[in-house]
């Protein structure tokens, strides 16, 4: 028998094992506690606008993960950090064999972060088992809370989980300064094994992930909980327009080939295609440069990006369909071609499982939380795990839809609402719920 | 009697007068020996386009200069250097105590630049002089053939000539890398004296400047020489656009505040405005930046410039009233604030003398040229000489308009039809024709 089958056996007969058909332990789920926690993980990296700069593998991050570690193991986790850098907290269940349902979230932030993103599902994640200790739940599965590492530079904890992290990945330079490469090592990963971080499909029971919003859906309609449908597809391109710089003083009006008129025109027809379909679509230019850039010379040349999102990939598609047809249109009366060069940044549509936003809603239901079905526009660790294992995501509302931004807000009710569906997901699952949820679409 | 006047002296004596009633010289204005000095001046900063960088205060600058001041003195000038290091060639007149005619332009070029800006005006200048000379024709007015100091960097020699150069224009580093002052010094001249190189009104009899046109209107038409009713005014402003910046995938377009939507329409709207106004008044938007500039952020601020010239302030007024009115109707509609903040750039219409552009149109009639009377959307050192001198400017064609290009082009017979206008421009004012001219507008 290996030492850790040894240690399982030993801590199931420590606690009591409460019945599968009990009271919901979802009551004893504490906002206060986890507001306090919010705010003792909100000093490392603390920025003067009070919001974080945490970013990954900073001396902040590694602080803020030994703060995480360390919460781990007061909820009685037994925490490892895998090759990747990801933490791995891990409570045995009652059935030998089981796989083990996974729920976490990350913590570093984008540079001038807020204190939410991410924070809040990582200390959901151990306010649930937390929970589950106080309350002397056991479950039949293995339970594991993690924290990813590096979200925000490109969902690198869970790409080395489930597809696998490549060298152009590791060679990047992270918001830190260091190599994700580097990065890794310094929060105790080993990036030369990173195979051994890898999960297989069937080797967890679910996924799941909570999460604020990041818009403003569930707070301008006054939702409590949001069932995410999927993380939508991401498609970048660079859009180049060409006319025809010349002396801004010598050239008549309508003797121009301007290449920004044809670009501000594209711009507004970017906006109306995307707006006048049905749907949930969004389409946005970012970034635009006008060449030479000179007050007084006609623009000869515009690149702007091209960002189109959606739950699926055949809406992209018709959209870009729309805009490709307006640049023609564009490109042909004002005598400057257009040309759409896709860049390497794409990412196909995540949907979660149908049964766990079933499971997510009945939930919620039984809580008296009201929800709804929305897609997720910000991509998140999640949309990778839909690759090895049924997944869901629960979203809790972001005042005002803002993030990435000091001003980020998640009301320590709302967090706590979010922990109680998470715990409520995690029993159903636990009780075998994928085998009789339906979807609450 | 001073050295001077003594070899003035001696210098008419040697040379026999034409009767100002004889046939014109202009016959012998010659096309290839025009076209064999733009080559060799051509060859002072070549660039591996085929055009010159041969920007103020460069190497390359000093050594055309040298070549300038050369052809100067083959063609039997007095060549001095003033304070502000503007090349200045005299020929004295046979009426003492008459003032000057003035004509000229200047040799140095924007980086890349082309092989007629300016040096047609020059290497013109020369060739009148010249033909003066091979004719053994005499003026009553002493001439002066000028190549200015900085041109493309701030009309450095014509304004340290008229209104006088400031330190912040000293202080400046202009393309060479040098300050302006350290260049004027470069170049022979003495920033500490500039005050010598101003010269006063009344002191110069005229003022003429013979340019390509740096657009396509003689081109295209098929004229043969441009008369300048001015050179136009430029205004210039920062146009300030706020939105609100906002997460390209979590934001649906519904609640959005895109600043770069409501620059789009803007710039549209400014073409729209300066084109629906009979006149020839152009508006640009030349330079743009989105922030924070990031394809997944909806941008929350746009800043870019404005700039509208005309002949007539009072036009600039009125386009920029049409703008004015269509941004407030934007902001509100987008709510998206717009502010318009007037840079330092700014210079006022210069119009040209209409007696000069009469004897510019006569001259042109004598030669059997086609004209056209046109503004100059380009600024020019005849604007600063406007301040001090009736002033009258000469275009020739710039084939399809291009300029500031290492493909800017004038045929060799367009620089000699110019010559010859200016040839007899000098003369009919030498005979007094500024009290005698009417405007041909």
């Amino acid at each position: 028998m290996n030492p850790r089958l040894l240690f399982a056996f030993v801590w199931i007969s420590v606690y009591p094992v409460s019945t599968l058909a009990g009271e919901s332990p979802a009551t004893d789920v504490s906002a206060a506690r986890m507001a306090e926690r919010i705010e003792a993980l909100s000093r490392f990296g603390a920025n003067p606008e009070g919001g974080v700069s945490r970013v990954a593998f900073s001396d902040a991050d590694i602080a803020g993960r030994e703060y995480i570690r360390e919460l781990m193991r007061e909820a009685g986790l037994e925490v490892r950090v895998d090759t990747a850098g990801n933490i791995i907290g891990r409570r045995e269940g009652s059935e030998p064999g089981l796989p083990a349902i996974m729920f976490g979230s990350h913590i570093d932030s984008v540079p001038g972060g807020g204190n939410y993103d991410g924070d809040v599902g990582v200390i959901g994640a151990i306010e649930v088992v937390e929970v589950l200790e106080e309350n002397g739940v056991a479950t039949r599965h293995p339970l594991e809370v993690v924290s990813f590492t590096d979200e925000e530079g490109g969902l690198v904890g869970s790409v080395a989980m489930t597809i696998g992290l490549d060298d152009s990945h590791l060679d990047d330079t992270s918001h830190s300064g260091l190599t994700v490469r580097e990065g890794i090592r310094a929060v105790g990963g080993d990036p030369d094994r990173l195979d051994l971080a890898r999960r297989k499909p069937g080797e967890l029971t679910a996924f799941i992930e909570l999460h604020i919003e990041q818009g403003a859906i569930l707070d301008e309609s006054d939702t409590d909980i949001g069932i995410v449908e999927g993380i939508v597809g991401i498609h970048w391109w660079n859009v180049v327009i060409e006319g025809f710089a010349n002396h801004a003083g010598t050239t008549p009006m309508n003797r121009r080939r301007d290449a920004l008129l044809s670009a501000a025109e594209l711009a507004l027809e970017i906006n109306r295609i995307a707006t006048s379909m049905p749907g949930r679509q969004v389409a946005t230019v970012g970034r635009i440069r006008a060449e030479p850039g000179a007050p007084n010379v006609i623009p000869g040349r515009v690149v702007m990006s091209l960002e189109i999102r959606d739950l699926a990939t055949a809406k992209i598609t018709q959209v870009f369909n729309g805009v490709e047809t307006a640049a023609a249109r564009i490109a042909e009366e004002r005598d400057t071609p257009i040309r759409f060069e896709p860049t390497g940044v794409a990412s196909l549509p995540a949907p979660t499982d149908e049964r766990m936003r079933g499971i997510i809603a009945a939930a919620a239901d039984g809580l008296n939380l009201s929800y709804q079905v929305m897609p997720s526009g910000a991509g998140h660790d999640a949309q990778d795990m839909t690759h090895i294992a049924p997944t869901g995501m629960i979203f809790v509302p972001s005042r005002d839809g803002v993030s990435h931004s000091p001003d980020e807000f998640t009301s320590p009710d709302d967090m706590a609402n979010g922990a109680k569906v998470l715990l409520e997901t995690v029993l159903a699952i636990d009780r075998g719920g994928l085998n009789q949820s339906t979807d609450p679409q």
